[in-house]
Order: C-alpha cells, then structure tokens, then sequence
C-alpha cells in the first residue's frame, strides 16, 4: 500500500498539497475544482430520469429546485422499474446522455437505487424496487446506458437511505446478513458490472456511523471487496467533519463548505496522511480525464426523446385488473366515453425534489384520448375533483351525472403533487378521501368503470378496487404519460409493466410498520432481511396485488422446465413461453429460488432472475437463465461471507410470486465450508461432525455416558446444547485438558 | 468508590486474597465456599416451584437432574403466573421456604422471570408472562413469600434468555429501547422492590458481550443504577473468562471450575484491581450471614403443602372456552361422563431441566372426578393414545366408542413429556396428531366436548377448538393438578386464571416468528417492543385468544371509572366491579394505558396495573390503582434515559386486552425535557421550538424565505426536515458563524 501511494504521488508532483485538497471539494454546487491546466472542472447535474441543469444565475425558488434549463422528462424510476426491460433502461440512459451532453453535464447524478424498504418513504418514486435482483439489473442497465456515450452516471445513495424522515441525522440500524443480502447487493451489483463513474454516499448513518465517515463502507467494501475505482462524492451537504470523510474514503465534497484548510492543517499536524488526499485528488483527476473523453452533442431530436419516454411510459404500465376484459376498448365502438379526473387533464408525472425536470413538452390523457378515438366515440370530460384536495361538491355531481349516461367511465386518480417529494415521507397509503368518494358515486351509476392511477409510491387499493372494472397503475408516467396511457386504454400498445413492489391489504401488514421511520435518532430495521414480498411470502400474509403481478390483453403459457447442472453451485435453467392469446404481448418471467423450511431461517424465496419476451399470438419462445452459487448462497455472520449450504432447494418459474406456474426440486453439494470444532462447539455440533464425531466417541470409551444409553432422548437433546468445554463441571466428566486434547485431535484427523 | 473499598478491606483483614479468591467460586456444585470459621458455606438448590435438593451421594442420571429428594412440586411459573394472584405467589414462596429449610438449602434458585418472547422457547413454562410488568409483580411476590423465612430467593436468568437454541454462546441483540421496556422491568421491579439475595446472570450474549462478563448489565444497570446489594451468581456453568466476569460484577462462579488461582494471578500482575476481589468476597460474607439468620425447621406440612399446590393450580387454570356453560358439570346430575385421555391417569405437571422435583404425592383426575361424583353418575375412562405419541387405533377407537355412549366426554390432551425441557426449543404449537384425530372423532360422537390441556407453553388451538364445547387450559399445575381439575369441573371452585400470553392463530402469526431462534450466534430481536399483545394488539392482527382472557363460571360488570390527578405526572384510577352472575368467584381487573398513535411509535397499550378481586353473587367492590410518571414514561434513546413526553393518552380498564370495558382520556404535560437545541437541529426543529423558533426568525428577518412566504408548503416540509448547520450551502443563507451564533442566542434565551 505504501508502495502504492508512493507510485501515486509520482504523478502529482506538479500539484500542490493545497492544490490536491481543493480536488476534494466542488468550486460551486455543480462543479469539482479545476487545478489550473492540470485538472479540469467536471459539471454535475440531477438527473435520474431527465437532466435538471440548474439555472445558475436565477435561483427561482428558496433551494433553486425547480429552476433548470427544460429536458425531457422521462419516466422516473418506480415506473421504468415496472418495465422490467434492462434494453429499455439502457436506451433511456443513452438518450439521458445525449441530453447531458447537450447542456454540457459530464456526470448524471443518478440512478438512485434505494431499496423500498416501506410504502411511505417519500422518494420512492426514484427507486425500482423492493427486490435488490432487479434494482440491480435496472440500475445497471440505465448506468451502462448513459456510460455508453462517455457520460459519467453517479449511483446513490450509499447505503441503506431508505426514508426521508430525519435522514440527515438517522442512523439505520441494521443486521450485517440483512445488509448484505438486501439493502447492499443493487450497489454490487451495478459497481461490479457498470463500473459508474461516481458513486454518491447517503446522508444518514449506517449502525452509528455517517457513511460519508465509514470507512467499512466506502473503502472496505466499496473499494477493496468490490473493486470499485471510481469517485465517491457526498450527497449535497452530507459531510459532517471533512478529515475523517477523507480518511474513510469519501473523496468529494459537495456542495463545497470552504474547508480544503481543514485538509491541509490535518495533514500538516499528522491527523490525516497525505497519501489519503493525494489518492482522492488523483480519483478527481482521473474523473475528470474520463469526462473529457465523452461525445460532445449541441442538441438532441426533442420529438424522438418525447416518443422513447412515451414508450418507457406504456411498457412500465401495470394493469392490475381488467374484469370481463374491459379493456382495451374499441376505438371505433361509438360508446360513449366519460372521462373523469382533473388528472386527465393536468397530469401528474414527476415527484419533488432534486429529481424535478422542467419538461420539453407535457402530453394529457384526455387529448390523448380524443386523438385516438374514431370518429362517431363520444368522450365527454369532468374534473371531478380538485386537485388541492379540498372537497367540492359541485365538480363531483357534474362527473357522477357525465358517467350515468356513459358506457364506460375511466377514472383517473391520483396521490396530490404535494404527497411525494424528496425530504418528507408519507404517512398514510391512502388516495385522497375526495376522489375515492367521486369512484364510489360513479361505480354506482356506471357499470363499467376503469381507473387510472398516477402515483409515484404504493397506494391503497383494498377498500375500493370493487369498484373498478380494471385498474391501470401507470406510477409516474413523464412527460409523454398521456399518450401512453391513451395507447394503453385503446389497445394501441398491450401492458406489459408487472408490480416492483407488493400492493399490501393495509398499511399495517407493511413489514415495516413498527419500525419506521424510527425515532430518537434511530430506525431499527427490525424485519430483517424480510422486505417485501420476502416478508408477505413467508409468512402466508394476505396482499392485495403480489410482487411481480401484471396483466396483459394476451395471456402465455409456461412449458418445459429444464434445468441442467453445469457444476456443484451451477444450473442453467429453460423453459418455454408460448402466447397462447389473441394479441401481439410481452410477458416478464421470473425466476425465484426457494427455500421451504419448517422454521425460517431466511426469505421462503427470492428473485433471482427475470426476462421480458415479446410473442405475437400463437409463438413461442425458449428462456434460459444461469444460476450461480451466489444465487442459492446466504450470508454467513458465523464465517463473515456467502455460504451455501448442502441440501435440496427449489427452482420457481412464473408470472409473480405468487404465481408460480412450474419447480423443479435441485439440490447441491454446498460450498464445503462447516466451522471448525473446539471448544466452545457443543456436544451435538461434535457428535454430528464426521470427523469430531468419532474422536470424541472413540476418547470418550467406556466413560461416556453417551455410549452407555442410560441418557434420556430429552436430556441428550438438553445435553446437546452444551458447548463441549462446559461438561468439566457436568456430568460428562471431561477436564478443560481433555477438551483441548480432543480439539487437537479433531483437528489433526482434518488436516 | 477507593474510600469505600479502603473502608470495606478493613473489615477483610483476617481474609487472604486466596481466601478471598476462595469465595468467588464454589465448593462444589451446590456449596459455596467456607473460609474457617469465618464465613460459613451457603447451600443452594434449584427450585423455582419446588426444592429439587440434589442427591449429592448418587448421581442418578447423567446430569443428576432426576434425582433429588422429594419435596412439595407446586404448579411452575406458567401457571402460577396464570394465577395473577400475588398474594397466593407470596404463599406458595412461603412454602417453598419452609421446605427449603427443612432441606438445609439457603437460598432458591429462582424464580425465573425472563419474557415470553416466543411460544417456543423451551423453558417457557418456568417463565410468567409475555408481559414485563405481570412478571415483576408475580416475581416480586415469590421472592417477598421465599424470604420472608429468612430463606433467599434469587431471580434468574439476567438477562434477555428467551431461548433455549445455543443458549450458552448465542448473542441476543436487543436495542436499549426494547431492553428497557420490555426485557429487563421485571428484574428491576424485583430488585427494587423485593431485594433477592442473589441475581443469576444468564448464559447468552447481550448485543455481543456475555451476561457473565457484562459490565453494563451486571454493574451500571444492576447495582448504580437500581441499588442491587446481594450477590450475582453465574448460572451453572456460564463463566467463560473468570476474571474478566469478576471485573464485570460477578461475585461467584457456580460450579466451581477450580480457577480461583487465576483470580490471584491477575491480582498479583496487576490485571486485576484487588479491590474488586475483596468486594466480591464481601458481598459472600454477607450472604453467608444473611442466610445463617434464617428460620430453622426440619419438617413441613406435607399435606397442607399438598393442599396450597391443588389451590394454586385450581387458581391458575383459564377457562377459554364454555359453551353453553357446559361446564361445570353438577356432580349430582346422573350423567354418564366418558373421561377420555392417558393424561386424566398419567398427568403432566412439571417440565424436564434443572426445575425438575421429584414429588411427595401426585393427583390424577381421573381419581379426583371419581371422588367428586355424586352416586348415580357414571364414570368411564379410555385411554385414548399413546404418551410416546405412537399411533394406537386400538385405544382410539375404544375412546370414540366410550364417548358414543356418554352425555359428556372430558378429552384430557397436552403436550407429551420430551416436548419441553430446559435447554432445546420447540419447532411447532401444534398438539400431538394423534390427540387431535381423536379429539375430532370424538367431537363427531358426542355433542358435549371439554377438552382439559396440560402443557407448559402455548399450543394452537385455531384448528381443533370448534369442535370443543369447553376448553380448560391447565397448563402444568403441578403435583395436586388431577385434584385442581376436578375441583373446576364440578364447580367445587370457580376458574380464575386468565392468559399470561396470547394464544396466536398460526405460529406465523408470533411477533418473533421470522427471527427465532436465530442463527450463526445471533439472535436479533426484530420485533422490538412489540412483544406478545404489544404486537398483536398495535397491527390488529387476529388472535386465538387474547392476553388477559379467562371465563369464569359467574359475571362480572365494571363501573364508574375515575381518574384523579394527584401530580403533573401520578393519577389514582379507580372503578366499581360487580359479580352479576349467581356464583362467587374471582375477577382480575387488568388496567392499560394506550396511546394511539397513526404511526406507532410504542404499542397501542400497555398493562400497568392488575388486580385479583373475590367476590359473592350480587357484591360490588371498590378497586384502585395507583398511575405514575414511569407508567406513561417511554425509554429515550435519545435522552438515554425515561421520557414523558406531553400529550394525551387514554387509562383502559377491562378484562383483556381485547375486552376493554371502561376507558378514560388524561393528558399530560410531561416532564418538560426537550432536546437542547444545536446547529444539527432541524429548521423544523428550530421553527417549533418556543424559544429558538424567535430567535431564528428574527434573526433571518428579512433575508429569511420563510418569512418571504415564497416557499411551497412542499418545499417548506422539504426543508424542514434540513438540520440548521446545512444551509450554509443552501438557499437560506446561514454560515456556519451565523449558525453558531444562532445556537449561543437561543441557548441565552432558554438560560
């Protein structure tokens, strides 16, 4: 290491201490420090689903939020999430760069791949999922695609910031198994196969400590175990004392605190090595070399920008429900259509935040409609509903009265604009009181009554969904979501979004209800490594609409389970999907491994792999995927890695989790590993061992009370229990001597 | 502290530091060490619920838990705590000591007071409750009635030992909220109020650390902070590091290892202050005399022994279910009565471990029932299974056939002898197969079915208990059980037991379902607080049965309810119960203070108060609870300490959890602590404060956007939830300097 830091400082010798600490923090809010000819400046900008490039000359608001130079506003993550499509993600990600490229951006700070730990958190709408599998594949796909015209992406936030609630403060308290199988895996995932430029450390503390100060995080893990050789940069104002963020691995300071004397002074008194700023001033570098080498566009074709986020918007759909096939409808039917919601005509398509766009164009529901309907349809329009949530009587009659005289209603509801944003977590699942008050009065005029939904976060669908006929969750849609939706409804495009995260019955089956989001400083992540459908599956809970549940206008048919063992930990897996419907459709198969066991010791199955296919009617198609050791491994906390274990477990094909239309029983050898006997292993785990079994039998003799079988099943099960080294005073008459000679001895049988 | 132990060696002059040593450890398995003639050894014996005074001459069974001297086996804590009768624990902890010293044993070795954190845990029925404050009180009586003969008691296991699986290495890792609230109360009630001779550590770990070597558990928490002055015994075994404990606080290792030269040579290489020694060696000598004042006897009353254990079992029975009031049966009623289960012959009344007592009689009902029945009745006994739980169609269908022909069937099922034991856990509720085929059958050939249990923990009864018209938990009552029962069943006594833990649906439905008993060596208590009602109650979740239920064989109604404040922070609740019903009997009236909250930041309610009340047909009583600050108090973590935090909350009185008769809405102002305010205060912290809100506002004045009103309520809960110190890189315009000064003019303000 010294010798490295050494070779480092070679290529620095042109800069000065000062000049190394000033690469360590922005020269404003959006851009790292240049060093005279030697380093160039980076430009950062929001984006995760569209480019915010701040206006810095006008501030516009208090925190300069909703200021930015106008972008294509494409489909935040919850919904391109819902697409299920990584090809998606990666054209979308190209398409980020170009714009970024336009407005002179080198880094997109984004994807953000949180886990959604809970409903509430208030920045759901920018992760994809409650399953670490997809955020990863998702997330990766988008950083591969902006990566792909040299444009840097910067995933965020590292780690476990999975609620808004005092997150500047909180420290998420969590069990090492349940980090590295939940909430770190996305983060691995997309660093090991993407390789981002950047990635961004969360504000909150992680079991007491910052992470833009842990050192375990940001430079064991991050960099030593995963390889990671990019910048980490801190969420905007997440550092809290500069030198040890530099000494544990955070090598950018953002928004700049004009602290880099701090650096200096440190490394002058001895508090903090050289090498430390050296080594981040030399990431920096590289940053920057690596941005300079980005394709350099003027402009981007708006009009082919709008139809991608239009298309992410229609495959992202989810349709929850579609009773009697209501839908799609026949635009040349001539029904009469009441189209109900203010939603329809002022969309919501975006969360708040630093993920807020000022879009290029905004495309409505309602004129999306009538552009699509052929001629002799009547589409009538109520509002419904404001959109300030107050109650208004009038708009509601108008709309209940415009759906008595329809055939069909489509009702579009929706969380208000102030119910989602970055900074604040929800409180509730629940729709606005007002609009589910209008669904009931039109449910009972109407008999067909389709609702739409625009949310960036789950809401509740259990105490009204009787009254829907269909239900099309289209998440937060972007800028060309009215379109879409309108292609949806009228069959112009089937849905093939499937469910991120499991719709609950109520708040309070929510996993983590009782633990978020914390107090005192602290949230206490108490399920475990139970998030999710992980939790909901293993327990047999009730759930309105399962993880990975969506519909089609077609329907597919699973056939021919193979799995073939490739090695001891290896199987490639194949199936075949047939679209066995009327219509052209995608279907997302997915693949869970499971684990049924009589108590648990770990999530009953989880997702290890999922495909999107496109059939017409009638054709089929093969499905393969490759399992890894690592899919069928869990975190050891005894040996402090991945473990596989021997044994059989079971391979799950299906359309969600809860419907699993073909298994296939495997088992495996595991990985070997068993922890090694000695003193303190109890009588049962040396009685099983097939080493330590026959020493202990063998020494014990003619002494043992085991060998005797006057011992009871009840108390050789108590005696069991005992690690070996207690029996000196029990009645097994072994001396602490005699324990360690049988360690030995086991141990030279081993070797 | 070094006066105090300069003080203390003086007394210790004629002591050797090898003596002294000498005392930390045992002189065999039940002695503790003499040193000549001046401190005397102390006799010991397991005993919770009878004196199991080991044969010290024959070993009898491999861990010599079979075989001890016969003594009085009173019901064990399950059912005693069952009870809710602290005046009957004060008695049966009388006997026990007038037993014990008959046996020449100084001090108990109990009771066990640990949670009930999961229906498995294999030493639950040694435990009282799922509820902290029922524990304590019940503990508390025991221990008053134990040593009320100069005998000592000493409570077990300290701490967090809720788990039978690798309870001597695994690591129970808790938060200090839920270590406050829910698993250490019950200790500190007793020490406080009770004060044991003697405390046992437990085996396990807490949050990493084992209770033998905790200085946090065995030192700050027990003896500074709730003023312990007995002695702290390790359990059997539990010592893994001699001298590290002794630093820790722990006075004497049980059974002796023969380490105490290590004690000597850490002394003398300076490892080990000498003074911690001597201290411990104290704390023996006075045990040592403190015993030696105890009453002398060298008999008891074995009868009237006898007759205290039939009326604690009799006591302590729940009565769940009584359709119909089936029960009691009229012993004069000339009914054929089909008595059908191997347990009516061959009761199960203790569990397997070191609590096991070898009886001085043993009661089976089936005699009891033959000697309460009137002339004329008709009594058949089948057999009906196996204890071993091997099928027997035979017995089967001979017991079927007896319950055709019978008026009634008393079907006595439980679970079987192996099923529970110190030092395994169970892995299912469920009873034995073979009882519940019978029980069905039988249920199909017999209108009236009482089933009567006998078991030590929770078995499930949502699968079988339509087809029982009555129920009656017995738990393990004991020697005088079969006597107790039939006394139930023909009305000779009145059931008053009710539920010490809830009777969950599914074993999927127990709080600690997805994280017992862990793995790897740890255990991590997800479920926090939310501990048995605590759980079920805040979610809604259906329940078998609620904690608090018990039907009786009369009424009873609940009245004006009254609630006068005698302090910011203490009430006196009072309300009026009346037997309504035609036979006298016991009521407990069970007082909880809730706090409803939309997002729960502490379960929905809490027991802080109970009584057992006896009253004839017709009679009214008047009942009384005294409420404090500690009872609306919650831990802070952030204040590391109680808080009452202003507001309301609401007194419920009632027969369960579930059965909340009379409720009265309190507030309170609190205690006034507030989190000083500091530069990593929120804005929102800030603008709520009474004084720092006006001081920030006025010092912003006009550059302040808050006072501009141009922000968006969005953004304005956006930022919020920013603490101060940030904004000096964001839109509010505030330097760290400002910040600072901020912080000085507030805290001048509160000043």
């Amino acid at each position: 290491m010294a010798q490295h830091d050494r070779a480092r400082r070679g290529g620095f010798d042109d800069l000065t201490l000062q000049e190394a600490a000033s690469l360590t923090s922005g020269s404003g809010t959006w851009h790292t420090t240049a060093v005279r000819d030697v380093v160039p400046a980076v430009t950062l900008s929001d984006g995760p689903h569209g480019i915010r490039r701040q206006n810095e000359t006008e501030r516009g608001d208090a925190l300069g939020l909703l200021n930015s130079v106008p972008a294509t506003c494409f489909p935040p993550a919850v919904t391109l999430g819902s697409s299920w499509d990584s090809g998606l993600a990666r054209r979308v990600g190209a398409a980020l760069a170009r714009e970024a490229s336009a407005l002179g951006v080198d880094v997109v700070l984004g994807p953000g791949i949180n886990i959604k730990r809970s409903p509430l958190c208030g920045r759901n709408f920018e992760y994809f999922s409650e399953d670490p599998h997809l955020t990863g594949v998702m997330g990766a796909a988008l950083v591969t695609g902006i990566q792909s015209r040299g444009i840097g992406a910067c995933v965020k936030h590292f780690a476990v910031n999975n609620q808004e609630t005092d997150r500047m403060r909180i420290s998420a308290d969590v069990d090492e198994a349940t980090l590295r199988e939940i909430y770190l895996p996305a983060f691995e995932h997309i660093v090991r196969q993407a390789r981002p430029f950047m990635v961004m450390c969360s504000y909150n503390k992680i079991n007491g400590v910052y992470a833009a100060q842990n050192r375990w995080l940001l430079t064991e893990l991050l960099r030593d175990e995963w390889g990671f050789e990019g910048v980490v940069v801190s969420d905007w104002g997440a550092v809290n004392d500069r030198v040890a963020a530099l000494a544990a691995g955070l090598d950018l300071e953002m928004p700049p605190t004009g602290t880099d004397d701090q650096i200096v002074d440190a490394v002058r008194s001895g508090g903090l090595d050289e090498a430390v700023v050296l080594r981040s001033a030399d990431r920096l570098r590289a940053l920057a070399k690596r941005a300079a080498s980005a394709e350099r566009h003027q402009d981007w074709d708006v009009e082919a920008h709008h139809e991608l986020a239009r298309e992410a918007a229609a495959s992202s759909a989810v349709l929850l429900k579609n009773e009697g096939d209501v839908l799609p409808l026949d635009p040349a039917a001539r029904q009469r259509i009441a189209v109900i919601g203010e939603l329809a005509l002022t969309p919501r398509y975006q969360g708040h935040g630093s993920s807020h766009v000022v879009p290029t164009r905004l495309d409505n529901a309602w004129e999306a409609l009538n552009a699509g309907i052929d001629e002799g349809g009547i589409l009538t329009f109520a509002a419904g509903y404001r959109l300030d949530g107050e109650a208004d009587d009038a708009l509601r009659e108008e709309a209940v009265e415009s759906a008595a005289d329809a055939d069909i209603a489509l009702v579009f509801l929706g969380l208000p604009d102030e119910a989602e944003s970055e900074g604040f977590d929800r409180t509730t699942l629940d729709l606005p009181e007002a609009q589910l008050s209008l669904l009931r009065q039109v449910a009972s005029r109407c008999s067909q009554v389709v609702v739409v939904l625009a949310n960036g976060s789950v809401v509740s669908v259990a105490g009204w969904q009787d009254a829907a006929t269909a239900i099309l969750e289209c998440w937060l849609p972007g800028q060309a979501g009215g379109s879409a939706v309108a292609d949806l409804l009228l069959g112009v495009r089937n849905p093939s979004g499937r469910l991120t995260e499991t719709l609950p019955v109520r708040l309070q089956d929510v996993p983590s209800y009782l633990h978020f989001p914390g107090g005192g400083g602290h949230v206490v992540y108490g399920e475990g490594r139970y998030v999710g459908y992980r939790y909901y599956d293993t327990l047999g809970t009730a759930v309105a609409y399962p993880f990975g549940h969506g519909l089609s206008y077609t329907r597919f048919e699973y056939s021919d389970l193979e799995a073939d063992q490739t090695g001891d930990t290896d199987w490639t897996v194949s199936l075949t999907v047939t679209n066995v419907g009327a219509r052209a459709g995608h279907e997302v198969v997915q693949l869970y491994v499971a684990f049924d066991e009589e108590q648990p010791t770990r999530p009953r199955h989880e997702l290890r792999g999922f495909a999107k296919v496109g059939l017409e009617p009638g054709e089929s198609t093969h499905v393969s995927f490759t399992l890894t050791g690592r899919d069928i491994a869990h975190w050891s906390t005894a040996r402090g890695g991945w473990r596989i274990a021997p044994g059989r477990f079971t391979v799950e094909v299906g359309a969600s989790s809860r419907d699993i239309r073909l298994r296939a029983d495997l088992s495996t050898p595991g990985d070997g590993w068993a922890p090694e006997l000695n003193a303190m292993s109890t009588l049962g785990e040396w009685l099983d061992h097939p080493i330590g079994g026959p020493v202990l039998r063998e020494r014990l003799g003619e002494r043992s009370v085991l060998a005797s079988g006057e011992m009871s099943p009840t108390l050789l099960n108590l005696a069991r229990g005992i690690p070996l080294l207690k029996f000196r005073t029990f009645g097994i008459g072994l001396s602490a001597e005699a324990v360690d000679d049988l360690v030995a001895a086991a141990r030279n049988a081993s070797a």
